[in-house]
C-alpha cells in the first residue's frame, strides 16, 4: 500500500513534509574508489583503461579494439527488426525537430553611448556520452542525449558504453548511429569517465560529458567538473499526477507504474480532488501489479514510496506540486491550461489525458532528461544549450569611453584595484589631449 | 620577466602546451574540514552558524543579530560619497539594461499530428549570493551577482557577506541596495554556503547560490552541488590579449597588468604579430611595475604566469586563443570584425583599443563572472539563465497519439519497460473502440 495523505487532516503538514525530505536512494560512498580510478586513468591512460574493463566487464582489449568499428556497429544494426528501426526513426526526427527550436539567438545593438554590446553563441567541439550497459541501456537515451549535441552544432561526439563480457546492444548502436555520434568506445564506469575528460593516447579529451550512469559514473562525473562541462547528476525516476475525478483509473494507475517499474527507488505520487477517483486508483494499480513483468520492482516502490493525496481543490494541488518540483507532471483535469499556468516548478509537464508520460520518454520531442529529486527548482532537462556557450562582446567608441569610462576609473579605486583604473585613464587622457 | 614565446621556433608547442596545462594554484585540500563545517550546520543550524562566526571573524552574534538591519545598511551607505554612489548607479543600470536582454522567451506550437509542444521559462524562487568579506570584498560582483537574479525574476535575494571584527563594507551594502537585494547576514565561509542551502531557523534555504569565494567556499559550494543549483567554481583571473604593432604599448601593458594585480595566480598574455611591440608592451610593463600600489602581486602574477607570444599572423593568433580559452579577450588589430569571427571559445571579448577589459569588470554591462581555467571550452559567463529554468510541455490529440504511440509502445518493449508501452496500448484501445 502507498501512502495515503489528505490536505485536510491535521498532520497532513507532518506528513507531506516527510515524503518531501524522504532519501530513498542510499548511494553507496565510493568516492575513494572512483578517485583512485580517475589517478589510474590520469597515470596511464589507455593501458589503465584497459586493464579496469578486464576486471569489470571481463573482456580482453588492447588500444585498437577500444573502439567499437564502423562494420560492427553495420553488423549490430543489420539485426534490428524493420519496426524498431522504424520507431526509433520517428523517436529522431520528432526529438531533432523539437531540440531545433531551441537553438539560441546571437545578438547585437548599439547603446546611447555609442558603444556596441552583444553575445554570441557556440558549440563545444567535443562532448562526450555515457551510456550504460546492461539493463538501464536504453536506445531513447542515447537519442535523448546525442541528438542535442548535434543539433547544437557539437564536431565531434564520442560515446562509452560498457559491453560486459562483449555483448553489444543492437539498438543502442543503430540509435548512436541515427543520432550522428562520431566514435563509440566499448568502456564504461569510472574509468570511462576518466577517459572522456583527460584523454588517453586513442580517447581524444572531450569538453563536455553527459548521460546517466551507476554510482561510480555518478561520482566520476562530479569529480571531473570543472575540468570538462557534465550535466546533471540524475537520481532516481518521480512522476506526479494531478488528476480529477473524471478520468480512467487504469490509465493513471499503468501511468504511476511506469515511473515505479524504472527502479526501485522510483517515485510516483497521485493528487486528486477525488477520494474515490484515489482509491480506485489503487485498486488498478494492484490489478495491474499482479502481471506486469516488472512488478517486483514497481511493487517495491509503490508500496515505498508511492502516495496518494487528497486535495480539496486544484489550487492546492498546484501549490503542492510546486513544493515536489516534480521530474514528470502529468496535469489529467478537465482545464488544463488553468492548472499548468499555476505551476512553478516542474521538470516536465504532459497536459491532458491524452499524453501519457511514455511519450514523453520516447517519441513526443522533449528531453526526458530531467531534473531529479525536487532540482527542477533550479534546473531544466537537457537541451541543446547543454552543448553551447556563450561569449559576450563589447566594443567602446572614444565617445562611449568618455562617457562611461570616469564610471570605471572611480570604482576601479574604490576596489584598491590601480592597473583597472589605469587602463582607463590612460586611454582618456589621450582622448583628452 | 614573463616568458617569451615564438610560434616559429621549433620547440614552440612544448612551450605552448606547457604553458596551458601549467596549474597556476596550489588549492589546499580542505574538504574534510568543510564537510565538518557542513554536518554541523545541517545538525545545529542556527547554533553552530554563531559558534563557526565566532571563531572565523571575531564577533558574537545571536540569531537576532545574524542579519544584517535595514537601519545599519541605511547608516552605512549614507558614508558614500556622491561621486562613488553615482558611479555604482551607473554601472547597475548598464548591468540591468544589459541583462534584461537576455531573457529568454517561450515558446509553443503545433506539429502535424496536432499534438502542442513548447516550453517556458520560471525564475527560482530564491537565489543565495556570498559575497566574500576583507580584501576580495568588491561591490562590482555584488551588482554582477545579484541584478541577474533580479531581472530573472527570483522574488526572494539573500546575500551572505563574512564581517571580519564586525566592520561592514558601504560600498558592497550600497551595491546590495541598488541591486534589490532581499535579505543580508553577516556570515562567511563553509557555513555561510551550508545555512543558505539546508536552512537555519532564522536562514530559509535557497534554491541556486553563486558568487566567488576562498577555497572552503569553493569545497562548500561544490558539496552542496545538486540539493542546490550552484554558478561555476571560479579560477584565477585570467586575460589574453591579442594585439598588432599598432598599439599604444603603455595601455596593452596596463590591461595585462590589470588581470595580474588580482592575485598571484591571475595570468595575462600578449599575442603579436609584432615582436618590437611585443617588447616594447615588456617594457612598458615593467616601467608600471615600479609604481604600481599592488606591485608585488602584479609583478609575481607576470614574473611566473606572463607571457608574450609572436605569430606570424592572427589567423595563427586565433588558433591559439581557441586552445586557451581566455576567461578575457582583447581585439586590438586594424580589423577586429574579421579576427573576432575567428573565435570558437572565450568568455568575453572586448573589441578594439578603446575597450580596456577593465570597462567590462565594472560598467560595460556584460557579466565578470567569467569562465576560468580554460572552461570557456565548454560553459558560459553568469547571466539571467543562471537564475531560471525551462519546463517543458507536451499535449497530444487522440489523433497525435494514434500516430506516434504504436512507435513509443514499440520502443518501450525493446527496452523492457511493459508499463510505459501499456500506458499508450490502454489509451489506443480505447481510440480504437
Amino acid at each position: 500500500m502507498p501512502q495515503f495523505l489528505d490536505f485536510d487532516q491535521p498532520d497532513f503538514e507532518q506528513a507531506f513534509t516527510a515524503l518531501l525530505s524522504a532519501k530513498r536512494e542510499d548511494s553507496p560512498d565510493v568516492d575513494d574508489t572512483v578517485a583512485d580510478i580517475i589517478a589510474q586513468v590520469r597515470a596511464s591512460g589507455d593501458a589503465a583503461v584497459i586493464a579496469l574493463t578486464k576486471k569489470f566487464d571481463r573482456i580482453a582489449l588492447t588500444p585498437e579494439t577500444l573502439r567499437i568499428t564502423v562494420a560492427e556497429v553495420d553488423a549490430a544494426v543489420a539485426e534490428v527488426s524493420t519496426e524498431d528501426r522504424a520507431a526509433l526513426e520517428l523517436a529522431a526526427a520528432r526529438i531533432r525537430a523539437y531540440h531545433a527550436r531551441q537553438l539560441p539567438e546571437d545578438a547585437e545593438w548599439q547603446d546611447d553611448t555609442g558603444a556596441t554590446l552583444g553575445w554570441r553563441w557556440s558549440a563545444v567541439s567535443a562532448a562526450g556520452l555515457y551510456v550504460p550497459g546492461g539493463l538501464a541501456s536504453y536506445p531513447s537515451s542515447v537519442l535523448m542525449n546525442a541528438i542535442p549535441a548535434k543539433v547544437a552544432g557539437v564536431e565531434r561526439l564520442a560515446m562509452v558504453v560498457p559491453t560486459p563480457d562483449g555483448v553489444l546492444n543492437p539498438l543502442v548502436l543503430l540509435a548512436a548511429r541515427l543520432a550522428g555520434v562520431d566514435e563509440i568506445y566499448r568502456i564504461g564506469g569510472a574509468q570511462a569517465v576518466a577517459a572522456l575528460a583527460y584523454g588517453t593516447d586513442t580517447i581524444p579529451p572531450v569538453d563536455t560529458i553527459t548521460g546517466p550512469g551507476n554510482a561510480y559514473v555518478a561520482a566520476a562525473k562530479r569529480r571531473v567538473f570543472g575540468k570538462v562541462g557534465i550535466d546533471m547528476i540524475a537520481g532516481p525516476s518521480e512522476i506526479l499526477v494531478i488528476a480529477d475525478g473524471d478520468n480512467d483509473a487504469d490509465w493513471i494507475a499503468l501511468d504511476l507504474l511506469s515511473q515505479a517499474e524504472h527502479d526501485e527507488s522510483a517515485q510516483s505520487i497521485l493528487i486528486t480532488t477525488d477520494p474515490a477517483f484515489g482509491r480506485a486508483v489503487s485498486d488498478a494499480v494492484d490489478a495491474r501489479l499482479e502481471t506486469l513483468e516488472r512488478r517486483a520492482i514497481a511493487g517495491t516502490s509503490w508500496r515505498e514510496n508511492g502516495a496518494i493525496i487528497t486535495v480539496p481543490d486544484l489550487a492546492t494541488a498546484a501549490k503542492l506540486s510546486n513544493r515536489i518540483a516534480p521530474e514528470h507532471l502529468e496535469l489529467c483535469v478537465a482545464d488544463v491550461d488553468a492548472l499548468s499556468a499555476q505551476i512553478t516548478h516542474a521538470g516536465a509537464i504532459f497536459l491532458g489525458q491524452w499524453t501519457p508520460e511514455a511519450i514523453g520518454d520516447y517519441v513526443g520531442g522533449p528531453n526526458h532528461v530531467l531534473p531529479t529529486a525536487r532540482s527542477a527548482r533550479f534546473s531544466s532537462g537537457l537541451s541543446v544549450l547543454d552543448f553551447m556557450k556563450r561569449t559576450t562582446l563589447a566594443r567602446m567608441t572614444p565617445d562611449a569611453l568618455r562617457a562611461i569610462g570616469p564610471s570605471a576609473e572611480r570604482l576601479a579605486r574604490s576596489e584598491s584595484l590601480e592597473a583597472h583604473g589605469l587602463s582607463v585613464t590612460a586611454r582618456l587622457s589621450k582622448l583628452n589631449d
